[in-house]
């Protein structure tokens, strides 16, 4: 085989598993909306600051219908993920209770879905060494998000990231959560927890399977850009943070660049700035964002720019208001995630007895 | 420089790297008989079978002897230790139960020393996520032994095998071992995890170290040949089992090889197998070799192993007749294991506390 013909095999087998992974989010998602009770979904954030629009959109807003829906769902604040490229812990705990205040006031009930810290639950991170023993180097670097991560740190690649998609699995497996709504860039960590669950079902249990074999729900959420009309990122100063006062994201917005053309029109390839507020308006508006163009139309960017930032705020206005309410009371902030933490060390414990019985390993 | 300059530097570098090893451990030695108290030590074995004279010569005699001085004497049984590099694990109970037999059996005191298995200790193994965030993929792929388990095996690397010097490291700091008996083959575990416990102390602790940086005590203990004078392994029949019966033993040292010359000398280059016959007696004994040598002279290969016989039956009577009383009461023996295990998971819960604590992961 030429290396051509090699680099086309392998797309058309990422593509091959791809497709499988498509079908079976859809056939998952049909089963789901029959029969939510039966689902256990695991979903998370990283620390590393407070949540935008982006994140709203593209993932916590799925959570909560999933949640009201009576899916059992699960949320992993991963803490220790953030060294996995970076040397400091830095205002780990407030970017901790930050995002609990987050999911609290957009709509997480904490009496339906479990909220956890990753360095709380020492059972789960036990299933590490198990989990390991199931997987080859070759496949750890295979992973592409473990490449481009590792080359967007700029730092040499750690242990940890390395490993990063087997703590993945213990995340989703401890749990056995049968869901996980990921994007299409995510899919390799899913399809190797599916492999983790697999080859332990098939090494260590003979009738009863311990683990689940997850699907990945591939997420329909439009790219949500930055205000710029770039990728949302902290270090663009680019997103509207959900905790923002209406003040700040007023000014944000307001500086936000434009083009030189008075006239305002939909075109995400021609005026990505444009567009981008267009896109956003049109986000917390439920409108066509080209509706909103020919609304405008030649009263130009600063008209433009007043319809986003009374739209935005008013959107956010009710989930600014129930987060300043519960910041009230941090310790009952605090007594939410302690609980979730207690339950999500009940159930690995459970799981992890399960492990230990079908190794052999209870004593 | 050179291939060969670089050959020659590497080595230096390694040869450097040991005599600084050597000179810490003749120093800590020094220390520990001075003040044997403010020494905790930790050492384990695989659970992949019965110990026998080898294990018990090299190390299970001196585990006892610094028990003894009144040395923190801890005993991982390093059950996950078995999957780094086999697909199961078939008999696990048994070897471990077994592995406690032997340990009390050789005098081995619970009351002294904390006897454990890996697998029990979930807060130990959690510190396997925060460590792995100390070390480069390159520093794991440095470790010689990694390399020629992996050889040995067979089998693909397994992400288990690539992070078991961070293993190591666990089960060292996590009851804050600072001295750790070993063999010069296993030195670049110890210096591992003297740089894991340096960075995390220099990372996440500004006036209190939570780790000690662990002196490795080189082993002076003689290499002991199996019965054939091939190195001891269960997979040459070679060895003596702590818990065979006498009669076994007789059958097993009858049959050993020797060569067709009849007078009986000790030399352990042109005569191996008679060699290795003659170093069991000396041990066994506390004689030397070519004195039993002497004294058999041209009685031949018989009268040898009828002494070998007679001298490791005599001296493994009394360990026999002490497994064999303990292993009447098995539940007894378990307690001893699960009282063990919740002293290590108390030491490491606390440890684990320390470390969320320096890592701001306390909320």
């Amino acid at each position: 085989m030429s290396d051509d013909q090699q680099v086309t095999a392998a797309g058309n087998e990422l593509n091959a598993s791809f497709l499988a992974a498509k079908d079976r989010s859809d056939k998952t998602l049909a089963r789901l909306e029959e029969n939510p009770g039966k689902f256990t979904m695991l979903t998370g954030d990283r620390p590393t600051g407070r949540l935008h629009l982006g994140h709203y959109f593209g993932s916590i807003r799925e959570r909560v219908a999933m949640q009201n829906k009576g899916v059992h769902t699960n949320i992993i604040i991963a803490d220790y993920q953030v060294i996995t490229d970076r040397d400091t812990t830095e205002h780990m705990e407030d970017n901790v209770l930050g995002l609990v205040l987050d999911y609290l006031a957009a709509g997480i009930d904490p009496a339906k879905t479990m909220i956890f810290t990753h360095s709380a639950v020492p059972a789960e991170n036990q299933l590490m060494l198990p989990f390991m023993s199931l997987v080859t180097e070759a496949e750890l670097h295979r992973n592409p998000t473990v490449k481009s991560e590792m080359e967007a740190s700029g730092h040499a690649l750690t242990g940890l990231l390395l490993t990063y998609p087997v703590h993945q699995a213990c995340d989703i497996l401890f749990c056995k959560a049968n869901v996980v709504p990921i994007g299409k860039d995510n899919l390799p960590h899913v399809e190797l927890t599916r492999t983790i669950a697999r080859r332990f079902n098939d090494r260590y249990t003979k009738k009863n399977p311990v683990f689940p074999e997850p699907a990945a729900i591939l997420s329909e959420s439009p790219e949500i850009p930055g205000l710029d009309g770039r990728k949302m990122s902290k270090s663009y100063g680019n997103s509207i943070m959900l905790s923002a006062t209406a003040e700040e994201t007023a000014k944000l917005i307001k500086k936000s660049p434009t083009d030189s053309e008075r006239t305002i029109s939909f075109d995400p390839v021609n005026r990505p700035q444009v567009s981008a507020l267009l896109t956003t308006a049109g986000l917390v508006t439920g409108r066509d964002p080209a509706d909103i163009a020919e609304e405008i139309g030649d009263s130009g960017a600063g008209a433009l720019k007043q319809y986003v930032i009374s739209s935005v705020n008013d959107f956010l206005a009710p989930h600014r208001e129930r987060r300043a309410e519960l910041a009230k009371d941090m310790d009952s902030v605090r007594d939410i995630l302690h609980e979730g933490n207690r339950k999500a060390n009940a159930i690995a414990e459970e799981t992890l007895e399960q492990v230990r019985e079908a190794m052999g390993m209870r004593y």
